[in-house]
C-alpha cells in the first residue's frame, strides 16, 4: 500500500502558526505518512539559525536580516502579541506543561525525516543565503511543491 | 458511494475567518458534505461560552481566560479592526443585508451534524475547561484530525 | 487522463499572501492543472480595478469602498508592514530581482486561463460591484466552490 502524504506550506512567521504545522507535521509523521513542510516568505524564519552568520549582502538584503527574527526562538505571537509579553506568556505557560517548543518540534521533525524545504525563490528575495539556515534543509521552488502536494492526502497552507 | 469529506481547521481567532470557516462548512454540509470542523489555538474561543463560568483555575490561567474573546460574538476582524469599529460596521452591514451571524452560523453547523471539535491539548495550554465550551462539543488531539484528513477531500487550515 | 486541479480560496487582502496564491496558481497552470482561485472577504481587493468607478452605494458602502485597497497594488504586507515602508522596501527588492509584481501575476493568471471567481455572497456584503472589478471575473458562491474544491487535488485557504 502507498504511503499517505500529508503536505504543509508554512508561509507564516508567526510561533504559533509555526508550532501548529510542526505539530500536524510530527503527527503525520508519527502515522506514518511522508510528510513535507514547504518554507515560503516569512516561514523561512524558522529556519534561520539563531547566530549572526558572516554572508555578503546588499544593505537592503542586511536591514531586512534584521528586521527579521533569527530563528524559531525568536517569532512572535499571531495574536496577544502585547509588545512581546503574549510571546512570554505562552513560552511561560508551555514550560509548565512541559509543552515542546518550536526548536523542539523542528528537531523532532527532523529526526522523523520529515522534509524540510527551503524556497528559493523568496530566499533570493529576502536576501536569505543556505549558510544561514539549519542544516539538512533542501531547497526547491514552487514546481517542486506542486509535485509532493498533487498527490498529497492533506495539503495545507499555513 | 461513499460521502465526500470536509475537514477544516480552525486555528484563528477572527470573526471574519470563522465566518468563512462555518459558512463554507455549512455550505459542504447542506452538499452532504461529512464535515469536521478542529478548533485549535485562537479558534477555541469560538466555542467559549459568553458567560462567566466559574472553574478553577492557575493565576496564568485566569489571565489568559480573560485576555482572550469569550465567545463567537466577541472575536475581532483580521482585517480593519480600527479599535473594535471595524467589527462594529461589519456586523452593521450583516444585518442589514440578514446575513447569519457567527453564533447563527454555529448553531446552524451543529443542527446540521457537522462535527465541532476542540483540541485537548490547546485547551491544556490555554486553561480552557469543558464546561467554559458550548455543548455537544467533542475532544481530541492531532491524531484525531489526521484520521479524519487523511480520507478528507477537501482539507482546509482557516 | 483527468487534469489535475488546484483550487485557492484566496480571503486574504494582504498583498505578499495574495503573491503567494498567485505564484501557486501560475505554477499549478504550468504544471497543467485546472486552476481556480476564489477570492472571498478581503481577497476580492485584489480583484478591483484601480480608477473609482462611479456606482450608486449606501453611504456605509462608499465607506468601506474607502478603507479598502482598490487593487492589488494598494494592498499591504501581512507582516513588516511598518507604515508603508515595508509594502515599499518589498517592491524595490522584487523590482531588482526583475520578480513579477502581484498585477502582473494576476495578468499571467488571465492568460493561462486561472479561473478567477469574486464571492457574490461578500461583494453584496462589502457593497462591491462588478463594474468595479476586473474583467474576464466569474461570479459565484460557496457551492461553485464546493463543487470544484471536492475533485481537487491541492485545495489551499490562503
Amino acid at each position: 500500500m502507498e504511503k499517505k502524504k500529508t503536505t504543509i506550506i508554512l508561509f507564516s512567521g508567526d510561533y504559533d502558526k509555526a508550532m501548529a504545522a510542526y505539530i500536524i507535521a510530527n503527527g503525520a509523521a508519527a502515522y506514518d505518512h511522508e510528510v513535507v513542510i514547504f518554507h515560503t516568505f516569512w516561514g523561512l524564519n524558522a529556519l534561520r539559525k539563531d547566530e549572526n552568520i558572516e554572508v555578503k549582502k546588499t544593505f537592503m538584503e542586511k536591514m531586512l536580516g534584521k528586521m527579521m527574527p533569527r530563528g524559531a526562538d525568536k517569532m512572535g505571537l499571531s495574536k496577544m502579541h502585547f509588545a512581546g509579553m503574549g510571546p512570554k506568556m505562552i513560552k511561560d505557560v508551555m514550560k509548565k506543561h512541559n509543552a515542546m517548543t518550536l526548536p523542539q518540534l523542528i528537531d523532532m521533525a527532523q529526526e522523523q525525516d520529515v522534509k524540510l524545504i527551503a524556497c528559493t525563490m523568496t530566499m533570493d528575495l529576502l536576501g536569505l543565503r543556505q549558510e544561514e539556515l539549519l542544516e539538512k534543509i533542501e531547497y526547491a521552488g514552487v514546481a517542486a511543491y506542486l509535485a509532493d502536494a498533487e498527490d498529497g492526502n492533506v495539503n495545507l497552507f499555513i
